[in-house]
């Protein structure tokens, strides 16, 4: 059943219909496939490999997504923690460009139990809870820091910026961006996936591996909504500013004012709201 | 950090900018917190609760959304495998409505292996691989059937439906929804959610505890994009009509394909994509 060629997008047979009259021709579908997240620790009594998780994304930037991950999720901090990132290369391994494996330097503590979370049983209902709330609240060590001002017409400008920059999407239609820009409005880094988790964990994995952590200079934009654990990522990150195209939760919100980082939504020229953090905004 | 009433929005402050001009106001955000769901084997001698799965979702339709997971990935076949579905009311929990506890029935098989899947360990690459992207492949017992059609301008039509039925969503911009209709363009079931896969499952659970599952005769509608999650979770319910708003992905028309199913994209007045299943739309 799945069929790759390992691009970004796929070819395919659609009939088009307008107003009545339908069409059969060619199209591109964004590309949607599983890629298995997989840590190799490095301490040498701890031998094989160890599956951390399974996300559906659009193929490309593979290696910036799985240490993007690891990163946001607390199992990585600087680049030096990993030693090396290779797709799977067993013989019969049919799915190699679908599986990554991150090797931990040694001493990079990897707790087992913790990414053993989507299960455990307890016969007491309070202890279980806190626990699985706990997993989700802010694995944010200190709260991002970033003292620059940026204009109301650059804010309003960065949408039309990653619209020309998104090729993929202009092809399919069917792809989340995620971008970084410089106060100034110019644009550091633009990844697009099917997932809007991914095209954030793409992107932030680049600033990991490239040294660039905490981003305290910067104002992500995200072309959908903002939830709960794209702020938590953009936290993590140390970006102060996350700027979005649809609604905020109300989860998204209280994170990010708990963390004293702007949030803006439902972006578009001539208007926008802002949530939390307005002295980052010029008027 | 986690404030709530409970509701499907919170009461937020705002501050509005319109070209250049900035308001401060009340306003409501889509609410956004974790549900945890467990499941209480049904068996005497294994005692205890067992966490699945937390979500981040809109509160509301809580129990609808832990059958319909659960249904979805498996665990669940009809409504007498369920005996009770209650939040957790230990005392001294806080968090008593963002836990669902789904009791089993005596008989009803619950394999915790199959739940262990976000860790495993081993030293074999190829093995490790196909057990990942087996996890993530069809859970569909049998294709849904389905020899309704719908016609062209009926389908059209459907978008302007839900917009007028939801309601949280007009409050807030930012709930996705799920709807299903009969192929004659009766609404029969909207649901809403932060999450679009929380909201289908909402919509799937209420299906499945009225027992009307397979839902052969329906069509559903989704307001973004259809990826393969969403497929699926239609696939396993035996709707076999989907449409989306927005784009499919290349797994998504790939499994609707092998699973015989109707997969509109890009719908709106006028206008649509069919990608597979052509039969089952009146041109």
């Amino acid at each position: 059943m799945i069929t790759s060629n390992g691009g970004p997008t796929e070819r395919i047979r659609v009939t088009e219909v307008r107003s009545d009259r339908s069409v059969e021709r060619e199209d591109e579908a964004a590309a949607e496939e599983p890629l298995e997240i997989r840590v190799v620790p490095g301490e040498v009594d701890r031998a094989g490999l160890y599956q951390i998780a399974v996300t559906l994304r659009t193929p490309g930037s593979d290696f910036e997504l799985a240490v993007g991950f690891l990163f946001s999720e607390g199992l990585l901090r600087t680049a030096e923690d990993v030693t090396r990132i290779a797709y799977c290369t067993d013989p019969g391994e049919l799915q190699h460009h679908n599986i990554v494996n991150v090797s931990l330097a040694v001493g990079v503590p990897f707790d087992r139990e913790r990414f053993r979370r989507n299960f455990y049983s307890t016969s007491s209902c309070g202890v279980c809870g806190k626990a699985a709330l706990d997993q989700i609240r802010a694995k944010v060590d200190r709260p991002p820091v970033g003292r620059f001002r940026i204009p109301s017409e650059t804010l309003e400008s960065l949408p039309g910026r990653i619209t020309s920059a998104q090729r993929v999407f202009d092809r399919t239609g069917g792809l989340h961006a995620a971008a970084l820009f410089r106060p100034e409005g110019d644009l550091l880094l633009l990844r697009e996936d099917v997932g809007r988790h991914n095209a954030l964990d793409k992107l932030v994995g680049n600033r990991f591996l490239a040294g660039s952590l905490p981003d305290s200079n910067t104002v992500l934009l995200v072309s959908g909504r903002a939830g709960f654990e794209l702020v938590q990522k953009a936290a993590v990150a140390g970006i102060p500013f996350l700027a979005a195209i649809g609604a905020p939760s109300s989860l998204a919100i209280a994170l990010a004012r708990e963390q004293g980082m702007t949030l803006v939504g439902f972006l578009r020229e001539g208007r926008f709201n802002i949530y939390c953090g307005q002295d980052r905004v010029a008027l």
